[in-house]
């Protein structure tokens, strides 16, 4: 159990130097903190195998607007006595409570990663190879798609080389975690192996030592950099189903490309989560909302959300339309009126 | 995505037909209904690698008493649009409104399974036991115990033999699931050689055939009978935090063992998720409340849950307050106002 201010680095590191391990990782690691972590249920590079932050919470402690406290820090993955409160404030942004304290669920400290990059020409290999990877390695904990225009500015503000002299439309970097042996690292071989001859991929690049495997994550986690190398920009953050990833991706390059011809797009992603990020860089400013409706439609078709992990905030507030039915608004608004009657909690914020 | 009424098992049969898998697994798999197991958040047989009902479903659609038709069938893993209103009717068994269709979350289907039987006579056995086939185990699905006091009588009713001729305290029933190679059962070999060598387990039961694993099963799955073969009983669904299982059920039996010497007490349970499922066997039915009021006291204080996996419902109702405070149920009757304000759905279940 934490204090919600604890920043997430060390929150890690305290339960790290006990033997056990919290998983939770994003690039904001050392400067964001539990409490804001849960009250937007953030995503992060372990998704696939652990879950959102929601998972990842066995119990919460919160305090409404009138003082009430709700302690509901219990330590049960499983409990069925009706209504569970907690989710009432795991992704909600501070709407309904403050969360003061988190319960954490923790797991076995892996002692060892793997990391490869396999790259290949074919989004519909992407897919397969997330499949096979899914059902022959469940120590998988990173599945991050890169794209082409994505990784040439990656490569050019980490000042490293394009991978595979860019011969590839797509990257993938696949991660996985477990204890220390030699099963591991031939269970990971074989999969890489497989991979290849199975023609999930049409290539890869595998580490021989750590630098060489933080050489292939400081390409993904540079990607704040290449954005703002190529402002101004606008940074969406979209879940698709996965079936419909290459279509979605399809309709809005071309719709874009129609459009705004002068718009570049760099694309890359938790895919294994059905989570885009989608950057459009190089705008105008006064395109940005033509180019946020835009977007947000073509979401809407597909059903999908405008924001799978960031939250809606401010900035996508307005837009919370194109994922949400007028009823699913309703409902959010009458539990804002029963929770925080004066509105005194997060105003301006997810809804009104 | 499935109509609410279909049972649980063509679910299953459906999906496995489409190359893929839907991992929830219980006794009443041939009579219960889809619907059903998603408003009772159902527990069953593979939590521990799947979680429960709750993980295995991507959106539903619910109808309100006043007709409102909430069509919250998205296919996303993440969705951070605010309030994920799926929660409000995932486990609250009808309070708050009607689930007519599931859209559901489906897993790679394993081509194998391998289980042993595990014994110990030690309870710090079985603990750390789990810790070493979660972090050396990815494949781990389950991890059942069961107590001397229940296998006897599972034996017994099954007309099986007792496994290593009752020698030992507790039996760990593991099972592992993954594709079908060469690696998937050395790697299951290599863990029961290690768990011996390391002293998490003293003996083990390794089926050589199908015949074999199944007739391990049978013990676990005679649970209904053991107990009726024992009647009057009550059977309580405790969830207890794992590190304090062993202290809880020294103080269970002793509590009651002082005041009511005639009771049987059989332990079993998915001790994975921190689930025990006690029964006491043999009893007065004039002692069913007392009973009932000592064993949740006791789990109250170690903040644990009345019920884990089987809900609240009619007959869990009168002691809802040992699992939830004052504050809790205040707000789970508010939100029954607000959704279901003529009281029309489930009307005496749950809370009022």
């Amino acid at each position: 159990c934490v204090e919600s201010g604890m920043v997430l680095e060390e929150v890690c590191q305290l339960v790290e130097s006990k033997d056990w391990y919290f998983p939770l990782d994003l690039g904001a690691r050392g400067s964001c903190r539990i409490g804001g972590n849960v009250s937007t249920n953030a995503g992060g590079n372990r998704v696939l195998r652990y879950g959102t932050t929601r998972d990842l919470v066995m119990g919460i402690e919160v305090v409404l607007p009138d003082g009430t406290v709700l302690n509901m820090l219990r330590r049960l993955i499983k409990n069925n006595t009706g209504l569970d409160l907690k989710h009432l404030f795991i992704g909600t942004e501070g709407r309904y409570g403050i969360i003061t304290k988190v319960m954490l669920r923790l797991f076995p400290k892996p002692e060892r990663r793997y990391s490869a990059l396999l790259a290949m020409n074919n989004f519909a290999q992407i897919t397969s190879l997330l499949k096979f990877a899914r059902a022959t390695m469940p120590q998988l904990s990173s599945f991050e798609v890169m794209w082409k225009n994505y990784i040439t500015v990656a490569a050019e503000v980490t000042g490293s080389a394009v991978p595979f002299d860019g011969a590839y439309q797509y990257y993938v970097l696949v991660e996985i975690e477990g204890v220390d042996s030699p099963r591991l690292e031939e269970d990971f071989q074989a999969f890489l192996e497989n991979a290849l001859e199975q023609e999930h991929a049409d290539d890869a690049i595998i580490p021989q030592n750590i630098a060489q495997s933080q050489a292939l994550w400081i390409l993904r986690d540079a990607s704040a950099e290449s954005m703002r190398a190529r402002a101004p920009y606008l940074a969406f953050d979209i879940g698709i189903p996965l079936k419909d990833m290459s279509n979605f991706i399809d309709e809005v390059e071309e719709a874009i490309a129609k459009d705004y011809p002068d718009i570049e797009c760099q694309l890359f992603g938790h895919l294994g989560d059905g989570n885009l990020h989608l950057t459009t860089a190089r705008m105008r400013e006064e395109d940005f909302i033509p180019v946020e409706e835009l977007v947000y439609q073509i979401t809407q078709r597909y059903k999908g959300s405008i924001t799978a992990e960031h939250g809606i905030g401010v900035i996508k507030k307005p837009f919370l339309h194109y994922s949400r039915s007028e009823e699913e608004l309703k409902l959010m608004e009458q539990i804002r009126q029963l929770l925080n009657p004066d509105n005194a909690l997060n105003n301006g914020r997810v809804i009104d």
